[in-house]
């Protein structure tokens, strides 16, 4: 998988994933020395034009890490010591994964479990739109679907599914109950939500508290609110 | 400017723009029929191919409508009648506009305020991203800036700025206080925020409680959370 940019760069440094080689520009590998003191890993200096020649499209990050995907995490090594975790299905675009990551790492989202149908964490634009944070906050595939459920269960997570429906509860009630529980909140793709089977299987279901007329808010969106309201009362 | 897709041609069928004329497929026209019955405006029908070959590109969305841009809402015509206005510096992303202007809608925002730097909301993505509400959620260039800010404080508003400075009042510290109140939040670009020449001229400094080490959120997602925490306590 690839880091591009400085920042990303030296999240992955700080990461499990070990670069194997980099490609950049003297200015942004220079930004990059202090990282890189005492880390064993070729660097090729290019010019930009170089470099876009060799990639095939101008890079204007300038600066770009090649690492092997490392073992995937299990789901057992991502809940420990986890008391908020995402949990995400049909999220099948890079964009809102990459922002759901950024969002989880910001409001103290300790891991995150992908359900069936969700895109590749570790593709180049997931990561680049995560600031980093697909590769810091930790993340597990669910082996079965939406079996898994049953384990978060099982670690004491109390399990909340995220729905436009006016008859759930609001993330502000739904939350404050939970202040001193584990507690798991999916979110579906934007449009057809989560499907009806993984909604039976949650514990609560929750809303956000919306504008009468409006649609529902971008998928990236919805999972920030309901991160900062657990953080907020717990 | 043009509207694109079902949805957003709905939307400026119930908005303020008024249609000079739509191009669409079959299928998508025929979507629209309720909406565009005694509705005063022509419409082609065309195949998917000849539209793409029309505009440059394949468009999936189906259908268009092309509205001369209405005169500009003065500031006094957005804030009469407004309890909530997020008011904008900087913003000249078109996705993160529209992603606002979508959040507004969904969160019981009345107005959008624009300083300077600000990118132009009826810009095709911009409406796309807004999922339309850029043409229904009313908004305003201010003319002077940030001197427009005691515009907003002579109408009563309170003004508060966000910023990722740990010495701010979190959301929720701030919106609680001022339940009875209107309330103007005023974000800044992403990266740079909002330049300390307005921050000045606000009343508070607010902040979305975040985990330690990371760096800020994206613009409209932060102001989603301030949206949120609004709407929450008021």
């Amino acid at each position: 998988m690839i880091a591009e940019g400085v920042l990303v760069v030296q999240r992955m440094l700080a990461s499990r994933f070990t670069p194997r080689a980099m490609l950049g520009t003297d200015r942004r590998l220079s930004e990059l020395a202090a990282d890189l003191a005492g880390v064993d890993v070729p660097y090729y200096r290019a010019s930009a034009e170089v470099m876009a020649e060799a990639i095939g499209f101008h890079l204007n990050r300038g600066v770009l890490a090649a690492a092997p995907r490392p073992a995937e995490l299990t789901v057992a090594e991502v809940l420990a010591g986890a008391r908020t975790v995402a949990v995400l299905e049909g999220v099948n675009d890079h964009e809102n994964l990459g922002s759901i990551f950024r969002n989880a790492a910001g409001l103290d989202v300790d891991a995150v479990l992908f359900g069936t149908g969700c895109a590749d964490p570790l593709y180049r634009r997931a990561v680049r739109v995560s600031m980093g944070h697909a590769l810091l906050v930790p993340y597990a595939w669910a082996p079965s679907w939406p079996g898994e459920l049953n384990t978060l269960r099982d670690n004491g997570f109390r399990v909340l599914a995220m729905t436009p429906n006016p008859a759930a509860a609001t993330l502000a009630e739904a939350m404050s109950g939970l202040a001193d529980d584990k507690v798991a909140i999916l979110v579906g793709a934007e449009g057809p939500g989560l499907t009806e089977h993984t909604m039976r299987a949650a514990d609560v279901r929750v809303r956000i508290p919306m504008t009468r007329g409006t649609d529902s808010l971008n998928v990236a969106t919805a999972a920030a609110l309901a991160f900062y309201e657990r953080a907020r009362v717990s």
